[in-house]
């Protein structure tokens, strides 16, 4: 995972791990489907030890943006029956992560930066997912209290936990 | 652009473009910084219509998640000084495009849906910038009002606009 090549001509994105996510949990049965419906749940980002100047003032931000590749999901669908509804949705408009590209984004509460650590709660992604980016979570930019939310409106994430359906077949046996 | 791989074996992300974003911003001098300090500028989102069953259910939601490839940004820097201050910051502590995996993520808010394409408003990203992932905007999930955000507290991003300081020389002239 250390190989990382940057811009090509052709416009691809070349995007490879920055570092990892360890989190208590191992299988996507039971993981929480969101970091604020995770109890808390905590966790420790590690990064890749050349990058470390990067993140240089993390320290003063409650939160992070945390952007990572699901790397356990299967493949590809269109149409998902998404964990808060028993219809089905188009997969853009759910969180899902057997979406066409397999990037994740989550808000993670920041609690402690140690060297290319950073210790942070409220996390909701499987122990060992590769990490992509980190971003400052910034209200001006990020925050939208009075969003509309479509098909979940109303509904509520808390205590609900993930199941096996998004997961690849041979995930246990890597 | 067409060309899209999906999970590997290795573990690295397959990422590849599942559309374009159309926006009035030929180059990074003079765009906002931020879709909120765009003055609500309208942008267009192109999906390549083999997706356009992963749209379904996006009518509802006021805001979307546009994930997207930063395919203009000069390579990586670890320490960049942003458009909102004066000093060097690590690169995870700001939304400067030249970070490790040139990933860009904003909030847009959605104003119509028709076939593949979305149009929307309040982009801040290049025209032609090519889209790797839609999400909706959930506030239980992505709004959290009161987060502190370090050396960005009481910095305002109205008005500012984009220098070319982050865009790649040869950029014109592809």
């Amino acid at each position: 995972m250390h190989k990382r090549e940057w811009r090509t001509r052709d416009k691809r994105a070349a995007i490879a791990p920055i570092g990892l996510i360890h989190t208590p949990f191992k299988h996507a049965d039971g993981t929480p489907i969101q970091g604020i419906a995770g109890k808390r749940a905590e966790g420790v980002v590690e990064v890749l030890p050349d990058l470390i100047e990067g993140l240089r003032d993390l320290k003063g931000f409650d939160r992070l943006w945390l952007i990572y590749h699901f790397d356990r999901a299967s493949d590809m669908r269109l149409v998902v029956r998404p964990y808060l509804d028993s219809t089905e949705r188009g997969v853009f408009s759910t969180r899902s992560p057997v979406r066409p590209n397999h990037i994740g984004i989550s808000v993670v509460h920041l609690l402690q930066v140690e060297q290319n650590r950073l210790y942070v709660a409220d996390v909701d992604m499987l122990d060992g997912t590769p990490l992509l980016d980190i971003k400052p979570y910034i209200p001006a930019f990020d925050s939208f209290e009075q969003s509309r939310a479509g098909w979940l409106n109303g509904k509520s994430a808390l205590g609900v936990v993930a199941d096996g359906r998004f997961e690849a077949q041979d995930a246990d046996t890597e």
